[in-house]
């Protein structure tokens, strides 16, 4: 059936469902049937209604007001804040025209929702008020992204509109094939960025980079865009987003830049995540003159056109697509991928960076899926020599640390990315001071968009475990507002950390230590002993945590503009089960114990051997078909 | 260096190690700088010239004799045809003024050439005169293609020039890869066409169809064209074709209807055999109304761009790639692809259709290499099951069912490919007749070109082995002359023949009997228990010879237009020491003796999973890498 067919075919069967019904509009947003009416009877049973239409017509579809018949959002806005009592601690409200929805933030939501106000809200302005709890801590990252889209609204709904025309286009005739194409992180740590291309689609899984800021190999930052499979980047049917971290998100801007116009499918909080990292690649790199591929702008570009899922939410992402996201346990909001090719021909599911592991932030990463013949899973602590601690020694090891800095009047320096270490770190900290096992004076300073990112946390409650969760809505129990942490957000603050004598933990961005304060924190504690180096993440090849971590006695640094060399006094230690990544023998449970067992496994996001040294032993081990490509091959799937 | 670079340099190196030269003109023709030059004298030295500046160069050149120095060709014809005395046999002559050579056709060469009659030529005309022995049979097509490359010499010459610029642009910076792509041919006989890509450049290799006919399953007939790494048609930078079998070039046309502009580097028998198969091929289609994917224009317009090798010639085909041709004992001029990429790099072999033995017409595929990383092979006859007839088994076979036939009164019909396997047939035919081995009244009818394509043999007699070579310049013993051949030129004599109640042999194409004249004299003497049915040749899955050769009882054809049920009486036999295929045993001799040891194997061209188990037995023996790729996939070699 085509576009058309679709509307007037959801027009018949609304029309014999609920016959005089006030549809005013019926169009394609995406991938979803959308009913706008001023009937406010239909309007409340629109959830049934709703599932009744999708069920018989095959397709998703949401019924909405006509605006026509609602309170400008002004009006709205003075209306409802008059209604709310003063005690229930009025914090937000912002309105989404999509669902109709009016979004009130409250400190204290019990206080209306049982009562009357709501049923008065509704009836005074005919939006929907939706009661939430104001999140604890403000996250400047989440406001501008939500203001940033209520600004472009107008282009937004065109886009998706266009999308959905596109999204009804009928299939070509003809043989199908599904092929799946390297274009980065594979057999390597960075840059990862994955084709699935189809007879009638083309759909990208990620699109990282390597920060490698080395002017002399430029090639080596970008996954291989540039190859015909991918180009030009208005052949590319859909993007879809694993996770924040650059490696994964870090060049989606610039598919934008060079032509892209379609969507960008990921987890809210990873669309806000993604947006705080990319925007904060831009600034550093345009305040250290570095080359740089992208500009703020196209990041927007990318905001605009990015459409959020929940885990398990299913939605048709091409004509032979349909992406479900799952909860991968690796940082906030990140997802695995499982991907539907024809009506239930073939079924993918690419891992993302995971953790089989329940975590102090998440669930572990799911591993039951509907179907799912091929899986392409990362290994980037599946290598023969890498350590697997537990959590339990990680929090031990990081007290102990602590402690015997501080017996020798030393600071700790903990290199962290900014988004998912730090955060475990933080919880561990606290929790440790809280249970007295580190010194009452302890202070935590925290460097480089850290409170920030935690913010981002507690904006989203619903992607954190539930003990996390809990704790987060209880201010007082918030571990992350305890006052052992100190936000650095100036020079001047950065100055007086690294002067004060006294000591301290201090956790900084990057994580492995390409760029960012840490290099600050690192020159000036680096020549003393009683200081301690500590690494909570992974170090990849080829960065300076890597080579520190494999025990450089000295490291060439910019200071001031020139070259000095640096001899490293400073302890280095390692606490690794901090990390986001299953160890090896979490990868080989999460295979293990997946269901359904898929038929093929690729391996990728490994340094070195450890992907085709993985996919040996899982093939070894489980019998089946396994692969690890290299950047730049292409493998069928079907 | 750029274009004008390298010829302002061989400029210099001409001034200074000739000084007074009279060059008219220096430009690139492909990848070949030539020289156009007034002075006689300079130019009877020019082979020794040559070769000194392409050494310094590092770029081929060579010296042509200004065209206004030469006598127009019409003057020059008949004052050539004047000098040249009655007994020498003159039979024809053309000038080729790329080289400034007139090109003497006479059947007692050595009455001119031992005589001052040359020095005579050469002062009347300018043209330097060649002089060959007449070819010993006429072929129309040798002849056309001729003719046709003299229409469009203007046109050729802009396209060479062009091609020279192209080949002299100057190389990418940054990472070089080198990947190869399965667009047809991988796991399966037919359609052959695999990509080499580079950061620089795209080769083509092949480009057949598997002829089936079938409207139903239009997609099959082609390799994978319509995929984003070979489109458009205009980023590729040359095609090489291997043999002239459809299955290898059926398709180099089409690409030419959809744009392509570049080149084809091939033998120069293999030019004209592949003309006279696609002109073929065009000519059934529209006269059994079937689909066509081209017109006879595309095939001319393959010619215009085709530029023919020697075997063991090479010559730069892109900035970064060099092309040698190695015999590969297949078919007349079907050659191996031996192509060097960067400056020292990597090299790749790709067998094409091959043979390791020497056969009654061609001497055995090369397999000695300057270098050699990978090598792609062939694995036709590599399965489990395979027959490997040794020749002389063949030959008696053959013998044994012309005589049981004969006894019969009945009539031996052989299906044969009018090019490769109907000459070896003819030799054998020919050489058990001599030898009395077959009745003296044996008469052998030829039908589907195989005359033109015997004729083409013969046009190229340095392409055989030597012994065939030297039969065929005698004309009393050239054994294609043989009286007991008979061309079916017409319907009239086809249906003669059909009719002739004695005793005869039959060749007629097509050889897998899907399609062609076979199939008339099939359906004459199949319900005969009398008749054989012969085959010497591969037959491939899903062909009409496969599914007879399987045993089966009745087969259904279109007889005046409509299906009529055909029960298989006459005798089925198998003769398959006759295949231009290495067996099994010979491409395992093949690998083991070929120098270099290759790192990496590609097995392709196989049906079901012979390329598969080919490979595994291939790793098994030798311990390199092997890999049988599937049609769509792609894998990085460097
Ligand atoms: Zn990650
Ligand atoms: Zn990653
Ligand atoms: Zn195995
Ligand atoms: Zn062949
Ligand atoms: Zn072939």
């Amino acid at each position: 059936m085509s576009f058309r067919d679709y509307l007037s075919e959801a027009k018949n069967i609304f029309d014999r469902l609920y016959p005089g019904n006030k549809i005013t509009e019926i169009d394609y947003e995406g991938s979803t049937i959308i009913v706008y009416t001023k009937d406010e009877e239909l309007f409340s049973k629109r959830d049934d209604l709703a599932r009744q239409i999708a069920q018989e017509l095959r397709r998703r579809i949401a019924i909405r007001p006509d605006p026509s018949i609602m309170l400008d959002e002004d009006s709205a806005s003075k209306k409802i804040q008059e209604l709310i009592p003063k005690d229930a601690g009025f914090q937000d409200l912002y309105f989404e025209p999509d669902t109709g929805e009016a979004v009130i933030e409250l400190d204290e939501p019990s206080i209306v929702t049982n009562s009357d106000i709501i049923k008065e809200i509704k009836s005074q302005t005919n939006w929907s008020p939706r009661i939430v709890r104001a999140p604890p801590m403000y996250s400047r990252t989440v406001k501008e992204v939500r203001e940033y889209l209520r600004d472009v609204k107008k282009e937004r709904k065109e886009f998706l509109h266009n999308l959905g025309v596109k999204l009804t286009t009928p299939l070509m005739p003809g043989e199908t094939w599904i092929r799946i194409t390297a274009l980065g992180g594979h057999r390597e740590v960075g840059r990862s960025a994955t084709l699935i291309s189809t007879n009638n689609s083309k759909v990208l899984v990620d699109c990282g980079m390597i920060n490698v800021n080395d002017p002399e190999q430029p090639w080596e930052e970008a996954p291989y865009l540039y190859v015909p499979e991918i180009q030009p980047f208005t052949s590319l049917d859909a993007v879809v987003l694993t996770h924040a971290h650059l490696d994964h998100s870090g060049l989606v801007p610039l598919l934008y830049k060079y032509g892209y116009e379609g969507p960008v499918y990921t987890t809210a909080p990873t669309r806000d995540l993604a947006a705080l990292l990319q925007n904060d690649y831009v600034k550093v790199a345009h305040s250290e003159g570095h080359k740089i591929s992208y500009e703020s702008k196209h990041i927007r570009e990318e905001l605009k056109r990015t459409i959020t899922l929940k885990y398990n939410e299913t939605a048709d992402i091409t004509p032979d697509i349909r992406l479900t996201l799952y909860n991968a346990g690796h940082i906030l909001g990140s997802a695995a991928v499982h991907l539907h090719i024809g009506e239930g021909l073939y079924n993918i599911v690419l891992s993302g960076d995971q953790k089989y592991e329940k975590t102090w932030l998440f669930n572990p990463a799911v591993n039951r899926f509907p179907r799912a013949e091929t899986l392409m899973i990362e290994s980037t602590y599946a290598g023969r020599d890498d350590y697997s601690y537990t959590r339990v020694e990680a929090y031990n090891t990081l007290v102990d640390v602590v402690n015997r800095t501080f017996d020798k009047h030393g600071t700790v320096l903990i290199p962290v990315f900014a988004v998912g270490r730090s955060q475990e770190v933080m919880l561990v900290l606290e929790d440790a001071y809280r249970n007295k096992l580190i010194p009452e004076n302890t202070r935590v300073y925290l460097d480089g968009m850290i409170m920030e990112a935690t913010a981002i946390h507690a904006a989203y409650p619903e992607y954190l475990n539930r003990e996390l969760r809990e704790q987060i809505m209880v201010k007082r129990a918030n571990p992350f507002l305890s006052p052992i942490f100190h936000s650095v957000d100036t020079k001047k603050q950065r100055d007086d950390v690294i002067d004060d004598p006294d000591s301290k933990v201090i956790l900084a961005t990057a994580g492995m230590m390409n760029g960012g304060p840490v290099l600050e924190y690192f020159k000036a504690l680096v020549s003393s002993e009683n200081n301690t180096l500590a690494f909570v993440g992974y170090q990849a090849d080829g960065t300076l945590g890597r080579r520190i971590q494999n025990g450089a006695s000295s490291v060439t640094l910019s200071e001031n503009g020139k070259s000095t060399k640096f001899d490293i006094k400073m302890n280095v230690e390692n606490a690794e089960g901090f990390s986001g990544h299953s160890t090896k023998k979490q990868l080989i449970n999460f295979i293990g114990t997946m269901q359904p067992r898929p038929q093929r496994i690729l391996v990728n996001h490994g340094d070195g051997d450890k992907c085709y040294e993985f996919a040996r032993l899982i093939h070894a081990k489980f019998g089946v078909e396994t692969i690890s490509m290299k950047n730049l091959e292409t493998t069928r799937l079907y």
